[in-house]
């Protein structure tokens, strides 16, 4: 057994080699490339995703997982072992399951319907795009019909990023938020507009960017595991577990870019960071899932780095640092601007009040079209309605609405958004069961101390890898499923205060 | 026919794709790699390569050039088919008769002799190294004699770099070399030493930078294609014939180790991007030898990079850059500094006339080890004698003499040191031949143009890639074999008068 165990491994780690060189092409790619590389760079990076595709579902691999059956019944189930085998044969059975003939009629739709867009996106001409987004519609459903025994349609898909979530239960979820939600913004939008002009004048690049990682640092990103880079947009990734890197972008004219994502970057790669070397090489060593990956980032973008604690111990060094901009301007005038809410019609640019409302309207079209129950050339229609209902908001057109984010033109529908709201809620989740541990965080963190809420996460999830599901997860550690409570009692405790309301 | 070259085009561009992943994992090492990433990088190249080797190897492929011999045979030597087919043979010949357990063997032993010469040679403790080194011999031996049938035991070990270049032809090319060489080295030493104080002010990192980039890039490397990073040891890496890159290192106290080194990288880097993109993802896609590669180099860096035409057209400029270090430098001063001749021990700081002593005492050196005629123990002891005799220099400690060099350390004995003096060799008759086509060359440069010079290496060396050996191509370019004599004129035409030697 031990010996099969170990090919498994060996196999596994194969394959991450694999994985690692095309993560290192599209980092690469995306920060230090010449133009000139672009062509061969995507043929590269087609070899080795296909090669890292081979080799993680050859039949070898499926073999050693059924010899390996027993030896994992026999082991408790948050062993490593046994989490390994486990997590190795969803993975397996995932891949395996999808016909590779599927797959490459997928991504050449999926790629032509992203070239379309680019274009159509320009052009506000969502009719250009009702043909493609109906295939891509057919080819969803075709893709998670591979998965038969489903509840939902939806279910499989949602399974790709946050696997044992059900469409049904999240549907519930989402109702119950927007409930509270769409009240507490329409009350925020009757109250006096926040002075947020402070963070609008010119903020030097370099030193944006040191403040930044000086942040970070302090949170526990380790530099000698990780480096930060320019990008377009930002992103984490992962070459090993010993070499996490984060991008950013930085606008001079506007200081909450900048800073806020290098924030979120950072929430994510310590996550990462903080998974046992052990793992390494095995499908146990990532995130467990989108949604819990996006609340890492969410607790450390918003809860902490958006918090009265966070800027209590910061601003003076903000100041510091841009003294002409800020020298004028109070803390409590920063905490407001950086926390001002205003329904709009981007998501990316959604504070954390109105962010959900823009997913969970997302999240609900894409059921209806996977259900039936709403068609593609529909779709604009339903999406004015809905913005208007929930954010009081009319849709100028379908470029700042239904086509804005790429998702859907250049991937599949179904599955592709919740994980945002998930982190969203769990970063709320997470946080109480934190502070019902060590009360003194707050207090900590107002004196730029990170050290107990980073061992507490890093000691209730970030070192079980990818060994719990994100349902098996959230149980484990706050002793409940995903609730809504904890986060909208953060939002109304914050937002209450902050724009006088009376609820 | 055309089917089966077209599968052996796709087999050779997905080993050329794992090639250039495990390039790109070495670039970043070498440049952006946080520490933390170190142990994992080394297994991931470690998995690329062998694959690469595995799909290299592919009897598949050998058996699709045995299917291709006819048609390779009904075609022009030189026609880009006939020449995809035959460089691959050799490739594969080369890649397949070699058994992989001796190449396990091999590369452990490399590994413990490195890791014992980085301690030995801080200790000065050449004793250290001698079973290491007899091991070395030994394995180079049997390495040679996979391939029967050879003249002279190096032969198969110059062949890996500099394929078709014959030990006895060598030997006898580089004594006539060293005879004219020595006794310019010696008048040399009785003159009067030149005064390059000037190189060694304070020259601010970032504006070295900046004027070597001016410089590579008028001489026609394309940063569309390729772009410039720092590195603890300058080296031109390949990731597709899109995007070849050059490191450098600065020291801020010598001008004259990231200009020359700069130069230096973009004569490799040049010469790659030069190759047609017919030949992407193909055995022909890069240059033909090691000889040929350093002649690109050391043509840009020294006959060009330390020319008085150059300089001429580029010294207003430097001393624009550094107005307070070189103001009252005359350009007459200054061109004598960049080309100051001394003896010296390190072959890395060795000047454009003592190079070549360096090498061709190695050279021997490795000879004499292979033919049995030295012993291992006797290395030092030879080397000293040789040392005096050539320059004129006793050998202070093995640190820096026979140890100064990782080569012989960490890899085999036999042909790996002959590339560079073919190199020098080959420039100076390369720019003969140039001239006889073009002699307002050197009128060009002085006015700060390349584009006569860059075109003829396309039009006669770059655009041929790997189709021609190194002794092919120097008979198709020059009309000739490899001859010294080209290299000394240049050497006497531009020393005997800056050392106003009567010779």
């Amino acid at each position: 057994m031990e010996q099969k165990l170990q090919e498994l491994k060996m196999r596994l780690a194969e394959a991450a080699d694999l994985d690692a060189a095309a993560a290192l092409l599209t980092w690469d790619q995306s920060t230090y490339m010449p133009p000139g590389g672009a062509l061969a760079r995507a043929r590269q990076l087609a070899t080795l995703t296909r090669l890292y595709h081979e080799r993680f579902t050859d039949p070898a691999v499926g073999r050693l997982l059924d010899d390996l059956r027993p030896y994992e019944e026999s082991l408790p189930y948050d062993s490593d072992d046994a989490s390994l085998v486990r997590v190795t044969r969803r993975e397996f059975e995932r891949m395996t399951r999808i016909p590779s003939d599927f797959l490459g009629d997928f991504y050449q739709h999926s790629s032509s319907a992203y070239q379309a867009w680019t274009q159509a996106h320009k052009e506000n001409d969502f009719q250009r795009m009702i043909p493609f987004l109906e295939k891509t519609l057919e080819l969803s459903r075709r893709l998670a019909n591979f998965f038969p025994g489903y509840q939902h349609i939806a279910d499989p898909l949602i399974d790709f990023a946050d696997y044992g979530m059900k469409a049904s239960a999240l549907r519930q979820l989402f109702a119950t938020l927007r409930q509270h939600l769409s009240p507490l913004v329409l009350a925020i939008a009757a109250q006096p507009p926040i002075d947020d002009s402070c963070l609008f004048k010119r903020y030097p690049e370099e030193r944006q960017l040191a403040f930044g990682s000086a942040v970070i640092r302090r949170m526990g990103y380790d530099f000698d595991r990780g480096r930060q880079d320019k990008t377009h947009h930002p992103f984490t990734t992962k070459f090993s577990l010993g070499d996490v890197r984060i991008t950013t972008r930085v606008q001079e004219n506007y200081l909450g870019d900048a800073l806020f994502s290098t924030i979120h970057e950072a929430g994510h790669a310590i996550y990462e960071q903080g998974i046992p070397m052990a793992f390494e090489g095995t499908t146990l060593a990532g995130g467990t899932s989108s949604g819990v990956h996006e609340s890492q980032s969410r607790l450390f973008e918003n809860i902490v780095g958006r918090s009265r604690s966070f800027w209590h111990y910061y601003y003076p060094s903000l100041q510091d640092m841009f003294p002409e901009q800020l020298r004028e301007v109070p803390e409590e005038a920063f905490y407001a601007a950086i926390n001002k809410v205003t329904p709009s019609f981007i998501r990316t640019d959604a504070d954390e009040v109105t962010y959900n409302l823009h997913i969970i309207l997302r999240f609900d079209l894409e059921l209806d079209l996977l259900e039936g129950r709403l068609e593609v050339k529909d779709l604009p229609r339903a999406w004015h309605e809905r913005f208007d209902q929930d954010l009081g908001l009319v849709v100028p057109d379908d470029a700042r609405g239904v086509m804005q984010d790429v998702h859907w033109f250049g991937g599949w529908i179904g599955g592709v958004f919740q994980g945002y709201t998930l982190g969203n809620l769990l970063s709320a989740q997470f946080l109480e069961a934190a502070l019902q541990a060590h009360p003194e965080i707050p207090g900590e963190i107002s004196q730029g101390q990170f050290g107990t809420l980073h061992a507490w996460l890093k000691e209730n999830i970030y070192q079980h890898g990818r060994k719990f599901t994100e349902p098996e997860l959230v149980q484990r550690v706050t002793g409940e499923p995903i609730r809504v409570e904890p986060f909208i009692q953060y939002l109304h405790q914050k937002y209450d205060a902050l724009y006088h309301l009376n609820t």
